[in-house]
């Protein structure tokens, strides 16, 4: 089996994950989270919200609904611009993606090419239909991604399912704006769902097309943009860079990226939070983790600086992008402000300017995704996920040695007080083994056994996931002692204070 | 003005929720929640969370796709029996709701009335169209409520977004319950989005085309239905309780509610529950909360037991539906079997059954505005809501009173200190006057002062809401006060320990 199906295969039996409506036929690029999948993604958003958020006193999350005005999408540029190329086997009308098919024919990037461009390069290579290998494709065509449905009963009112939570905060701008008295920067997050008509999904899990999403998107004064308060704390701090121009990963310092690659200072100063994020908080291995530049071909016309976040997986053979960091401009609320003719402009101290918009986003899914692919480890008897216990969707397991002796009860009465604190999992249903190796699989950090000596000596066996050390542990010293050790003190340290 | 406009006044202008896409036209029944309301709806779900799922070891939350399978809804019944009646105006075209036509008309209950009496009790009593009063109506038809799109390139394959969460731990149970190692009673709760395309929605916050529901789904052996492990704590516990034979609220105690009205244990002990929840967790009245038996008319088929949880609301005018306990029986994976030819039956212990529901639903915006509505005050010089410090959306504000002197870095520094605790809030923009009423408006419990006393003695002056007292407090011992006055502490005992 491949890590893959290995990860799959636990993901989908343990419940992390599954296809959405599988006890029918399922559709492709949609997922349900089972129980363990549910608290690790919790365990990822708050992460997020805590630390992103926790940057400013004026960063504040808000909540929207999925559907919304097609006049958005029309200020926004979604309506007309919002496409996939799709062409057509003429012999099957089996329908996919030009760009994907030539991609895979090719193995060569389509970034900017225009759909006469695509259709030469089918037709020149004569590449095949991937459903029934007659190479003779229909025109390629601009697909809008977007859901579509009506609202009412008169069914002639059009709406649109977001296709991404971005709108959100420029939409409540305004009321936000003047509810948080007037001041720059601010910043609006939503973490919520995203929903787009992807033509063929593909890369299981990764590529979705209804997903959740964490932005955060920050207003402020364009004359400040080389500003950054924290200034003098981050310029030595070192980013992993990927530049178009030298192809390889560069550890620049701050102050270079700002001197001389002219990247503005608010923005470096958030690529340092990112990373920061992704190496102190989510533990990511650094070798792991770069900023990519994407070429002017690859990016948006209003992104005016634009680099992803990418993480090394091996299970989808590369670096995939996990987040972007976007400078905007005043593309966004530019464009609502024409849209709807409601003055987005803001005014302050007199100087009359339209703010412009640093984006944060983060797609969630994959980025669970992720964290199963780095921390998953395949052993001669066993596997499991080496999460850290601030991401594992089991932080304690309490289990009885046997299912008689009052061990249940007492186990039970352990697991109550323990679960104030911790995460945790109590189970009974098998030999104390196979209750071990389904919490390796699961990436729970800590098991806890009682056995008949915690009767006498109200003493507990702790098992470390990852050395598969065991040390005993009084009862009374367990808070303590599970604290220290889910935040990564080692199990040999802890045994001598027990 | 009412207490319907100072609220939503309040809601509006501090960014608890205002209509969603305002900048353009907002279609009626979907709303944004802004940065406070966001907060106070975590607050509700994460309290709700950790009552409900802390009921048992069993208990978990999933979270599922709002896209879903037309086959979902066939199994489910919703696409032949999800809807609403629908009549239009012969002259202006005008669509509505018959039945609430005929209930605005006439004050009189429709439940369970079949079309064509609809459409006679129009004609009879000549019902004039709302909105160009003229009385004759068309036929009355069945409009059914979900929103439908369309999936994929070809556009021949229909979903709908789900009109509820409970389908999507229907559809999950056979995996979930593998991976729980198959022990009953299992429950999977979803707090999510649910879409109803209302005709016309109504009551402003209170009945929304896109909202949250938190849905338990209890799967349980239908033989245990009169067991409840821990009835001997609950029997004597009283349950406020509004039947149809007598019309009024009696408060009768678990064991009569068993014995006398024949409620099984099972349906009686989650009463309890739901009950505390509100009284306890939520600091709601007694005399405002009831159990409301559902008459035989008003239930639908397949709820064998059915009991609304109300709110008695000022600005709703009585008695509103908060949420519902339903004995499901096993219609719900009865049909999903028959409708997937998936094996939902379960084998436990050599006995083989279809698991029954006892689902427990609550539609999570009405009571955040149920919140705003009960702890509203109107005083002479101000606007304020009594939250309890576990529903505000800000716990804790903290201002300098001057922005000079070193004040405002002070203040900062409290703040953050405070914030790793507590929700927390920074303002320097007005007078402290100011300051104090707007967190009084938004029904922050703690106010901290810091001032020129400050930078001498290290005390700050420590406000309440509710009575306007203040106290000094040592910053030392900040924490420790503020944690007890939070938890419901007065102020004056405070005094004597600072």
């Amino acid at each position: 089996m491949t890590k893959t199906e290995n990860i799959m295969n636990i993901a989908t039996k343990r419940g992390f994950f599954f296809p959405a409506g599988e006890i029918y036929k399922p559709i492709a690029g949609f997922w349900t989270y089972g129980h363990l999948g549910t608290l690790m993604k919790h365990n990822w958003e708050n992460l997020w919200r805590k630390y992103f958020l926790g940057l400013s006193t004026n960063y504040f999350e808000i909540e929207d609904v999925n559907i919304m005005h097609k006049a958005v999408f029309q200020s926004s540029g979604h309506l007309d611009n919002f496409n996939d190329p799709l062409t057509e086997c003429k012999k099957c009308h089996f329908r996919c993606r030009a760009d994907q098919l030539i991609e895979d024919a090719l193995e060569r990037s389509t970034d900017g090419l225009k759909e006469k461009e695509m259709e030469e390069l089918i037709k020149k290579n004569k590449i095949k239909c991937p459903n029934c290998n007659s190479s003779d494709f229909d025109k390629v065509v601009w697909f809008n991604m977007m859901f579509d449905l009506k609202v009412g009963a008169t069914g002639n009112e059009t709406v649109y399912l977001r296709p991404e939570t971005a709108q959100s905060p420029y939409i409540a701008f305004k009321r936000e704006f003047s509810a948080l008295r007037e001041k720059l920067p601010m910043g609006l997050a939503v973490i919520g769902k995203a929903f787009r008509n992807e033509i063929s999904p593909r890369q299981g899990f990764f590529r979705l097309r209804e997903f959740t999403q964490a932005e955060l998107q920050i207003f402020f004064d364009p004359e400040n943009i080389d500003k950054a308060d924290n200034w003098n704390e981050v310029k030595n701090y070192k980013v992993r860079v990927f530049l178009t121009k030298d192809k390889k990963i560069n550890e620049i310092s701050c102050e270079d990226l700002n001197k001389k690659l002219k990247l503005p200072r608010f923005y470096v100063y958030h690529m340092t939070k990112i990373q920061k994020f992704y190496l102190e908080v989510l533990q990511i291995p650094k070798d792991k983790f770069r900023f990519r530049e994407l070429s002017e071909a690859e990016r948006a016309f209003y992104n005016k600086i634009h680099f992803d976040i990418e993480l090394d997986l091996e299970t989808l053979k590369g670096w995939k992008e996990m987040a972007g960091l976007h400078f905007r401009g005043d593309h966004d609320l530019g464009g609502h402000q024409k849209g709807s003719k409601e003055k987005l402009e803001v005014s302050i101290e007199g100087k009359k300017f339209i703010p412009n918009v640093l984006e944060l986003s983060f797609g969630v899914d994959r980025n669970i995704w992720a964290l199963m692919d780095i921390f998953y480890k395949a052993e001669k008897e066993r596997e499991l996920f080496q999460f850290d216990s601030i991401i594992s969707p089991i932080q304690v397991a309490i289990f009885p040695l046997l299912r008689k002796d009052k061990l249940p009860e007492k186990a039970k009465e352990i697991f109550e007080t323990l679960n104030k604190e911790f995460i945790c999992s109590y189970d009974e249903t098998g030999s104390i083994g196979k209750m071990y190796r389904r919490m390796d699989e699961i990436g729970c950090n800590a098991m806890i056994t009682i056995d008949h000596q915690t009767l006498k000596d109200d003493s507990v066996t702790l098992r470390d996931r990852d050395s598969l050390k065991q040390i005993r542990v009084k009862t009374k010293n367990l808070k303590e002692v599970l604290k220290k050790f889910l935040e990564g003190e080692r199990l040999e340290k802890l045994g001598k204070i027990v």
